[in-house]
């Protein structure tokens, strides 16, 4: 297996000629041998990219500047139809120049591997093209949705409540804010502001992800009544500025009515201590929230769960997204609520043309009126077909596996001292270093040298992507200059591809 | 070509045993053949159900209510892992039960038929499995959002301005609004609600979607300064009534600032005058939505744009779903802005750890930061490939057919005035009609009469659902009780499809 060849997928000359109009659903037909070569044609493809994405030999990138690709590419939308066999050399070519995100040495932020079930899944999905509204046009993927997000709720440890999957945890954050807000102030809904009796106050750490002070911004509190707690040096609130914070602002006549949590924050990967939070939530009446889109996957790890999510059935909602760890595909985001009602409450708008009562079936399975969208994507299936081809256990057993190739990258930072500098130990798979160069070795550690290590965390990178060997991400945070985070978050990696990567990194920069 | 068959789907007797850890990506191969095995059975079984839906002959849907749906499919989740064989059965079971959206009998609203193209843009889509955030990790994909973005605004009519792909013509509605909130109380979005010296006031007729509704709630303003305007009998808002409205809430101290005009309303696709609201907006100093989520798609039309689009280039943003009336795969929505830099200034929350400035490329690509969503899903290839295969000029066709197939049906409800009662002529592809059974053919139409003829509607609805021969839609409003609304949004539907929805409404419901 080499790389995507765009020349190699062939339609027969009958089939290459014809355009889109030639074959179902434009033509009437009940088994157009035409349609079956053009969609076997693409499955050759797709099946073959998976195939190559798993090549370690093969390069994760072939980088181009923009302008460089746009010229590469043949982008634009002509006046008439292209053939079949254009589509075919399209679908090809997107693919040659595509980042292969589910290659086993892509370290960044933002893709966790390509599981190749839940990708059969999401062709299925993609096939199906229903919405995710009513029983009476989903009756599958309805009754899927009740089972999974049942057992998520079970394993988050609640009885009953209620959830729904949206599109991305930003997205999950704002239903959870808008939850908090319907329940303890009910009239909100239909008066706004003028419901309350003084300025509503959100918490949330400085290191939590920024959808949560979007929210602020998006539902009208202002980003001013977004507190943003300081954390300690591993990442994690600091839960008695966290009271001192909300005392300040009630002194203020202000009302504090939501506390954000983070359970796997973006950079670091820090979890907030959930008990303590919790007992602050429950002294001051706050509505509390845990943003676990990133760590969630950890609830369902033995071994990993505690003390990460101890005390996680006292939270009122949750947030938590299998299109991350868990390796499902984008998008497949959930948000949990411990109050069953609360969804349908809050955000339905009596659109009775759309839900009426005096339908055939039981339309308590209907979803539609529950959710800020309305046309919704199917995001169940391909979990569903996910789970069941691991089973739970294997899907704890998958979590572990990450874990421990994140303890693995550990050790081999920490043996190789001389050339990498772990920042913290790490408590979800994100792992925090910088590397030094030859000319920085043996230097002593200061805050003048972790600024020329800083400084070269692009230059690295920019190095890395123009090889196309290797995909690390790097970011500053409030306490440091650039560091490198890898993340391990693909069920392809192995202990060889860790060591590949701190070897790769070295190869890249050590004349740095 | 018969339905789908359960057990038609065998995998080789090794292959079929293997669970997905025996495959990629968790076996460490550059080669899989039970990979490749188990991915082609899974597009055999897809390219299957593609033909069987387009057979008119089939069923759309084999009805079975909640309870018993549960007992026909096995939905739990294991705690170990299924065979491959048990998954791709899991697939042809989902198909076997699923509603068949795309059947050319499929007249019921949400559902837009399955353009094939657009569906292997999809699969592609999910086998990239990327997220468009940077330009880093999707390049293609990202300069093929500029290029169809850029697109469309063209023959929206503007030259510059931004747009973005959101999860929902829901969410673009969002958009809208708080590009608007942000653009005339820039301060709103640190400050909220204490920014402005007033209430602000949005207006909307009483036809809209209730998502327009829906922002209010969510965006702190309250539901009660959601102004919903009369319209007139055939849907349309009343523009003298919107600046009466407008003038009433100016005089109570309130700040008029946005309104939406729709262009397609949800039941009777009705088009709101954009030219005079665009002259009430100016007047008054008010953002000028237009909601086209449905209606958009004839933008692409010479033949029906005007007078429904008349003006479009005045309004200030429009939403536009391309997986409605064009027929993309759900989800692909799409929020255009006439000014340029609004979506970055309104959204962005400053992640640096995100989005840093030392990058190797151009920047200026980066969609991450002017998008409430962080993760967001590739909405744009199975469109730009879909466009690719119809051609600009054939996408118009593609809409001149779905308007003269509508055409066609109120041709022959009135020639069939006997056994249908046309409720108005339509501006879109929804029609609105009553059927009349036997014993009330010759009675004279008044208010008691629509009571009956409304009371049947869900007596035939259930009827076709447990026949599955036809699917159309019906619902109230606020004029009349139950009335049918089919929708033709499938380029599969014939004028026999048509004809045939008719005779089959007559045959089920003739006794009633």
């Amino acid at each position: 297996m080499t790389s995507i060849n765009v020349e190699k997928y062939k339609l027969s000359d009958k089939t290459a000629k014809l355009t889109a109009k030639d074959i179902i659903p434009c033509v009437q037909s009940s088994d157009s041998a035409e349609t079956r070569e053009f969609l076997h044609k693409i499955a050759e493809l797709l099946v073959d990219y998976v195939n190559v994405q798993n090549d370690r030999k093969e390069k994760i990138l072939d980088f181009h500047h923009p302008e460089d690709m746009k010229k590469l590419l043949s982008l634009e939308i002509p006046e008439d139809a292209v053939t079949l066999q254009q589509l075919v050399k399209d679908c090809a070519m997107t693919l040659k120049y595509q980042v292969k995100t589910g290659h086993p040495h892509f370290f960044n932020q933002l893709s966790c591997g390509l599981d190749v079930v839940s990708m059969a899944g999401e062709w299925l999905t993609a096939t199906a093209n229903t919405n995710m509204f009513t029983y009476e046009i989903a009756p599958v993927f309805i009754l899927m949705e009740t089972v999974v997000l049942t057992k998520m709720r079970k394993i988050i440890g609640w009885d009953g409540g209620d959830s729904i999957l949206a599109p991305g945890g930003s997205i999950s954050n704002l239903y959870a804010f808008l939850a908090a807000r319907h329940k303890m102030f009910p009239n909100y809904k239909e008066h706004g502001a003028r419901a309350v009796p003084g300025e509503l106050v959100m918490f949330t750490s400085d290191q939590c992800h920024y959808s949560v002070k979007s929210c602020a911004a998006v539902c009208g509190l202002g980003t001013d009544n977004c507190v943003m707690v300081p954390s300690d040096e591993h990442g994690r609130i600091i839960p008695a500025e966290l009271e001192r914070l909300i005392l300040e602002r009630k002194a203020r006549g202000h009302i504090p009515f939501f506390v954000n949590a983070t359970a796997g924050t973006t950079v670091l990967g820090a979890f907030d201590p959930i008990n303590t939070i919790a007992d602050i939530c429950q002294k001051y009446n706050c509505w509390f929230h845990v943003d676990a889109a990133w760590g969630g996957g950890l609830l369902l790890s033995n071994k990993y769960r505690h003390p990460r999510f101890t005390g996680i059935e006292r939270c009122d909602s949750i947030t938590w997204n299998p299109h991350k760890l868990m390796g499902a595909l984008l998008q497949c985001s959930s948000i949990h609520f411990k109050e069953d009602g609360l969804l349908i409450s809050c955000n339905q708008m009596s659109a009775e043309y759309l839900f009426m009562t005096d339908k055939l079936y039981d339309i308590s399975y209907d979803t539609g009126d529950k959710v800020i969208q309305c046309g919704r994507h199917n995001d169940i299936f391909k979990l569903w077909l996910q789970w069941r081809s691991k089973g739970t256990e294997g899907f704890a057993k998958h979590m572990d596996q990450l874990m421990e190739l994140a303890e693995y990258e550990v050790k081999r930072i920490r043996q190789q001292s001389d050339k990498f500098y772990l920042i913290m130990e790490p408590e979800c798979v994100n792992v925090s270093f910088w590397y030094i160069p030859k000319r920085l070795r043996g230097v002593p550690h200061d805050a003048k040298k972790e600024q020329e290590l800083g400084k070269i965390c692009p230059i690295i990178k920019s190095r890395m992507m123009q090889s196309g060997t290797l995909m690390v991400g790097y970011q500053p945070d409030d306490r440091r200059p650039n560091f490198f985070r890898s993340i391990i978050s693909s069920i392809a990696v192995t202990e060889a591809d860790v060591d590949f990567m701190l070897n790769e990194i070295d190869r890249l920069g050590q004349d740095l």
